[in-house]
């Protein structure tokens, strides 16, 4: 973790860790199975071009082939991609009752956040024959990443807030393992969530079923969840096609500490970042000089006990920070600029610099609120713009699986009062056949 | 214009008319075109990708260099790429005393309309240390097509709804015509909007500048708007680096008409339609079979007096429709699946039908509601999805131009309440450090 002082520095090692997707190159071991999958050197982009013809023209083989040459799923065709219902049935008895029990209390804190998020969310209207309804999307597919590790946190975070839209279908793609069996994590999740159908697909071909549909993958409304550079540029292609819910790079989390914070929690919640992966950013901006060394050795300290010490070292090496800021107004003002996924305040007087926080996707305040408790069971989505999308958009919410329909319903004395206007701008746009729909009607039509 | 009976057929040509962006083949004079600027035979996405790039390293030269290249804007390097004060204030002498009433009349229409949906938008809330804040995003860039031609009305559409969203900086960029001027009525309409600065620059390279920033025109948070196929292809590249309202292909209006509509009404809001430009897409789908062959014969009566008859005509010729359906929920059954930018229900009982609407942009209920009172002084944007991608996206909203953050803000009992479960999920997901970032907290921190 490298500790720098002044804004001025800060500032610009923060705008280095803003690398356009993509940008990075591959690691060799990706390189070299590209190169034996696609029997080419392919950038990400052309293996995700190439992916997704041939799922759009393949369907369910080409998604078997995929799974088979890029995930490792050895299992054979008689394996239908749609998870079975016994296979559901059966992931309960293989996850322990005391995680049923919390991914079941995670559910209901989740599912009763975003009742009260669409409580406060868009809701229709009609004055003098204009307004808007607001209608649930029908079909929503999740990706949900990982064979080795599981996140069923990430199912209920992305399926719970369709489910309280109303969206009627949801459905769920994620990797299976060599023997085509799906983590039992993930399927109770799911079965907790209420998913319709759970599909084995990986990657970019996941994408591309749920984009443009196969034999047994619907085609979807919107797809919504994270994945590696291969889904994230899949979403991107497919975007128009089927809406998305953003594109998503790695985690952050930027801490923003006075000197009365305690340094062993600012070192711990900078940890639970880390842990992610090698490219998680873990940030601290602080006033205090002190506080910053103390953290700093806090860290190196709880490093050692950690499981995933190694990626968490990993991560600190590549994107940690200690910003060392003149007053609290300079870090939030440099906490904005970068517009991090999460940002903890870890201030004495949290709530009153939560309106100076312009762009974040959650905001953590005070001591006891742990980023680690909104991953799981606060309520908000964990599903959060990361590498500065937070500057123009939001975590995944409610309105994510709602849509706007403008309704407009005219009378005679609307009509009056409305059309001359239109007429005069449609003449002056030259397009002569509205300015005619409406004087017809003006006229008095039949 | 073609017509068939019953929906089975209806069905199979509506899906013919969804053809994903960027597959028709460039028209020649653009290939002729892409030929001499860029001396090699590129497709649209690897132009773009080009221009892309040259305006990220080389800013307002890059610019400058395509607005001549592919624009054929002949001023000098003297005149700015900043439109000036006193250009604006001498577009109010060029423009037709009427037409700025009636774009004033316009505005106050859809600021109004936009306030109403303002006030059925997102709000913050806060229960138990758990909400949202909403906030208005800082700097909105709008796109705005045309230099022959101008729309006025798509400069009012798109930034009075981000206004009376709150953002702070709103920008504007088009292209400019051969001596480097704007047309009056896209400046007077900035201006009644309020515009902070308007940029001379056409197609990709002002979606870059846009989205990179360059030494005269600033880097924003979202860019908006509609343009042509090179347009959207760099709004799609460059989503995710900034926010994007949507992929904007050609319009489309679909009526569905009962055998008591008007069949003069029908013809003037499909000519209307078809009169934008010759890959507009003008749909009738009725219940009657003596109203469809009445709609023809008006289209083909009322065509000639068109100033645009060329223009409609091709449209007409190339995906003009009318489908004969056995009831109107069947049509409305095939008008939701095609999910149409614009919607006309000319029937009886249109507020009844409007409950069985799924999809569409905007609905315009009754004869009385011309689709083209909606394009300029009905007050919801007309900004809308097209190409179907109203089964997944609004209408541009105010709420485009809002964003959510999270907010956790956990005091001793909610942290009791919620750390449990979220340890258990953190250890069955294996991330211990996010275990342990809570148990510190659980266990009373300092």
């Amino acid at each position: 973790m490298k500790l720098v002082h002044g804004s001025k520095e800060g500032r610009r090692l923060l705008a280095r860790l803003r690398r356009p997707l993509g940008e990075a190159e591959l690691p060799e071991a990706v390189r070299q199975k590209i190169g034996r999958v696609f029997g080419a050197e392919l950038d990400a982009q052309a293996v995700v071009d190439r992916i997704l013809a041939d799922v759009r023209e393949g369907g369910d083989a080409a998604i078997r082939r995929y799974n088979k040459e890029i995930d490792g799923v050895q299992a054979g065709d008689d394996l239908s991609l749609k998870v079975s219902a016994k296979e559901i049935k059966d992931a309960y008895a293989q996850v322990d009752e005391k995680v049923v029990r919390a991914l079941r209390f995670a559910a209901d804190r989740i599912r009763t956040y975003h009742q009260k998020q669409l409580d406060h969310s868009l809701i229709g209207f009609d004055e003098g024959g204009l307004g808007q309804v607001v209608r649930p999307l029908r079909r929503v597919g999740m990706y949900v990443p990982g064979t080795t590790a599981a996140y069923p946190s990430s199912v209920l975070m992305t399926g719970i807030p369709a489910r309280v839209a109303g969206v009627a279908e949801v459905y769920m793609a994620t990797p299976a393992a060599a023997d085509g069996s799906i983590s039992p994590l993930k399927l109770v999740a799911a079965d907790i969530t209420g998913v319709d159908g759970i599909f084995r697909a990986g990657g970019a071909q996941a994408i591309a079923a749920l984009a443009f549909g196969s034999e047994t993958i619907p085609r979807v409304d919107k797809i919504c969840g994270p994945g590696n550079i291969f889904v994230a540029l899949a979403k991107k292609i497919v975007h128009g096609l089927v809406g998305i819910d953003g594109i998503f790079g790695p985690t952050e989390t930027l801490v923003v500490a006075d000197g009365d914070a305690d340094p062993a929690l600012c070192a711990a919640d900078l940890l639970a970042q880390a842990e992610h992966d090698a490219l998680a950013s873990p940030i601290l901006i602080t006033t205090s000089d002190a506080l910053a060394e103390a953290v700093m050795r806090e860290i190196e300290q709880q490093l050692e006990s950690l499981e995933r010490r190694e990626i968490a070292a990993a991560a600190l090496e590549g994107q940690g920070l200690a910003i060392v800021a003149e007053t609290l107004e300079e870090a939030l003002a440099l906490a904005n600029e970068y517009a991090p996924e999460h940002l903890s305040l870890a201030v004495s007087d949290g709530e009153r610099y939560l309106g100076q926080v312009a762009n974040a996707g959650s905001v953590f305040v005070g001591g006891l609120s742990a980023e680690a408790v909104g991953d799981y069971t606060a309520g908000p989505s964990h599903v959060m713009p990361t590498g500065g999308s937070a500057r123009f958009s939001s975590p995944l919410v409610v309105h994510d699986f709602l849509k706007v329909i403008s309704v407009v319903s005219l009378d005679e004395a609307a009509l009056a009062e409305l059309g001359p206007a239109a007429v005069v701008i449609a003449d002056a746009e030259g397009f002569t056949a509205h300015a005619r729909a409406i004087e017809r009607r003006l006229e008095g039509g039949r």
